[in-house]
């Protein structure tokens, strides 16, 4: 192995997901953290930890700073995990300029596919299907005549937007008016640039992406699809792995796919392939992730394939170590985002101190968490504090074995989602593995519950428990 | 199912372990526990808990007792667990005659397989080799003839024994003489019953056992072997899943021979076939083990089969979901049996406050513990506290892992096996998956190690984030 030291240009869960992978590989981790963070788990878990900014986010914000930081602590490899700068074209490119190993693909192919237009034109060429759709539009005027072509809705997106954002849906002409400055003005404070285009809205689609390992050597393989179409506003809740709603040739299918987009662009490291599947079965190629995503976990758990440490690998100049023919599943896996919010106050986040955390564990459950027993989750970041991870043998056992290990996961002292996803598994339509993305919103009843029965049924068994043993 | 209510007769974690096998399956776990356990994990996870003794053993140790309990909570079968009356033919007779199903073999069939004698001859009508010896002895004299024509070194053992307990090894006539009464005095004592025989001793033969399901309806598959050879007086400390040390074809030739034992006495529910393999990879059938083991959980993650579910399915009546083709293995696993011990002060148990736990997490690591944060280990069991269970594609892999995942695993205020394991972890032998189950004993230096090192490399790395911190 060329990497010994690898920076991890992030925080919470994934840094000490990346700090994990390094220490199985004999490679030393070097841990960033803002004041904030000074007691998060990401920053026990590595090798060395520094400090990189007293604010919360200007330190994991700043490419520049944090590959300073990786020359200096003596990194040779840095590993961006996913939001923050882990789709940041800079970054990749600043590291390659100071002779860090950038774990991810160039950083001309990072622009090339974060750039929607360019992505839909390669996907074309690799003859996959794209929704209807436009380039760049020069004004309002093109945007009403394309719109027109495509038919309503359609939906207007921001050339390099993305994580849902710059995206808005526009019914008819009006609404294509009234959004049109806004997404543009959006998109230049987010994303710096201004350029938008247009896409037929499918409407309520299922979500269907395929995870890509390609090496510097030309070599490409999926490790089949996830399901994420459990989604509120475009953010994933629950993601399953394979699909329960494809057939075995349509997983072939859309595997094919997305190699073929991979190889179009000249694809390096671990990424993904989003596809829209509509309702008469049709996929189309939606957008490709250049980075680790979150739900990464699922697909290890059927495949048996980590796929942190094959991104390490790659990186280094290895080839991969399987081929496509060596790849295959087994079961059925879900992960549960374990958010600290209140469903039943909107969603709102619920940050401050854990004052208990009982893991769940037993068979089938892997867990990827950033919290412990007194940690005080600090308001400035993400909600997610932890992923739960189910594996089994099938998707009968999955849903059995998932609303089991949601009981055994015990988290007190803030509201967290995992209630509102024990009512979604008692979804007929969940167990019957016929969703799409509008089934969050198409429910807005699944965050009735009452945590006081929760309790109280542990309250009963203790009383049932006193009573007998008075009795005896 | 027609099981609804699962008496759980036992603690800790394999208690906790068959609470969520009754969830998953929507059947009601019932707890019972000593007045020592009342804060006991298993406690918690179960629907309901009854005290059942004010002393930490009596309640764990008195069939009628139990029983009477889960007829009364309207219980309709009952879990041994392992060790307390797991193997207590008359815990099995007194479930049938009250009408609570056993999740074991019958009565008849565990008395057949505790005696050693009766075992031996099961494995040899079923053409299953097993070592030279004998049937149950006369006196001193048959004993001395016996053992002059098997040939010394002997093993001595208790017909009724188990649990490395009632076993004398006499490497000659003068301490076959002097073991001879001790033996029968101690077996007498701790089994009831005076008999005893003699077998050949192997000397460090490898332990290799097989897991075995068989149903009511005369079904009967192995679930691949174990490799038990880490073990310290008897007792098992780190098993492994396949074993690393078999070929494909001795695996397919002691899975026959595990199935062939196990139809040969007319098996129903999990069980485990022991087998000694010497040094010239000769098998020779050891004892049958007719409950659920300690490291059922290597096999599961293999195989993807949930031991304790399909023990509760086939208590039920119901028919094996798999037949032999349909179970396959992937990867191999480990579990390391993290017992609350300070392998520096002799192995003597550290009981006491767990000032903090951090459970393991990440790909491939499954927990199945019994502690949290500021738990009290109570004096009066067994120390093993968790178990901490390791999954990889291949054998490198293991080995860099579990290494991980022991270092990932933090316990607070007892001392436990953990450094020790790190340490065979990294023995060259070990590594080369080339030992036998005299390696513990062989290699003493391996507790040497420094608890402060550890320390100090946490210490130092929060050293080098605060010099970075007044540079910044």
């Amino acid at each position: 192995m060329t990497i010994k030291k690898v920076l991890i240009a992030n925080r919470g869960e994934i840094a000490v997901r990346i700090a994990r992978a390094c220490q199985e590989m004999d490679i030393k981790a070097v841990a960033i953290y803002s004041q904030a963070d000074q007691y998060s788990l990401h920053v026990k878990k590595a090798d060395e930890a520094y400090q990189i900014s007293t604010d919360p986010l200007s330190g994991y914000l700043n490419p520049h700073h944090v590959v300073n930081l990786a020359v200096e602590t003596g990194c040779d490899a840095l590993h961006p995990g996913y939001g923050f700068l882990s789709e940041n074209a800079t970054l990749a490119q600043v590291c390659k300029d100071r002779g860090i190993r950038f774990i991810g693909p160039s950083a001309d192919v990072m622009k090339a596919m974060g750039d929607k237009t360019e992505a839909r034109q390669t996907a074309e060429k690799a003859k996959v299907p794209v929704t209807p759709g436009t380039g760049n539009l020069k004004d309002i005027d093109e945007a009403l005549q394309e719109a027109g072509r495509i038919g309503y809705p359609v939906m207007l997106k921001a050339t390099s937007g993305g994580g849902g954002r710059g995206i808005r849906r526009c019914n008819d002409e009006k609404e294509l008016k009234a959004n049109f400055d806004r997404v543009i003005s959006e998109a230049t404070k987010a994303f710096g640039s201004a350029e938008v285009f247009l896409e037929k809205f499918v409407v309520n689609p299922r979500h269907i992406e395929v995870q890509i390992l390609a090496d510097s050597h030309g070599n490409v393989i999926h490790l089949y699809e996830r399901d994420c179409s459990i989604q509120r506003r475009n953010q994933k809740l629950i993601e399953l792995a394979p699909s329960p709603q494809l057939t075995e040739e349509q997983r072939q299918y859309i595997g094919d796919l997305a190699v073929r987009v991979a190889t179009g662009c000249g694809y390096e490291n671990a990424g993904t392939v989003e596809f829209l599947l509509d309702d008469n079965d049709e996929f189309y190629f939606m957008e490709m992730n250049t980075r680790v995503q979150v739900e990464h976990t699922i697909t290890e758990q059927i495949t048996g394939v980590d796929i942190v440490k094959e991104q390490i690998r790659i990186a280094a100049g290895e080839k991969l170590r399987y081929r496509q023919d060596q790849i295959s599943y087994r079961g059925f896996a879900a992960q549960f985002r374990i958010n600290a919010e209140d469903p039943q106050n909107n969603f709102l986040p619920s940050f401050g101190r854990i004052s208990r955390y009982y893991s769940a564990g037993g068979p089938g459950v892997r867990t990827d968490a950033a919290i412990y027993s007194g940690y005080d989750i600090p308001p400035f970041y993400d909600s997610m504090c932890a992923k739960l991870i189910v594996w089994a043998m099938d998707w009968e056992e999955l849903l059995a074995r998932s609303g089991r290990a949601l009981h055994d996961m015990n988290i007190y002292g803030v509201r967290t989602t995992i209630p509102y996803y024990e009512n979604i598994l008692n979804h007929p339509d969940f167990r019957a593995a016929s969703f799409n993305t509008g089934f969050v919103e198409a429910h807005p009843e699944l965050t009735q519950y009452s945590l006081k029965s929760r309790r109280e049924s542990i309250a009963a068994a203790v009383a049932a428990a006193i009573a007998a043993q008075a009795g005896l």
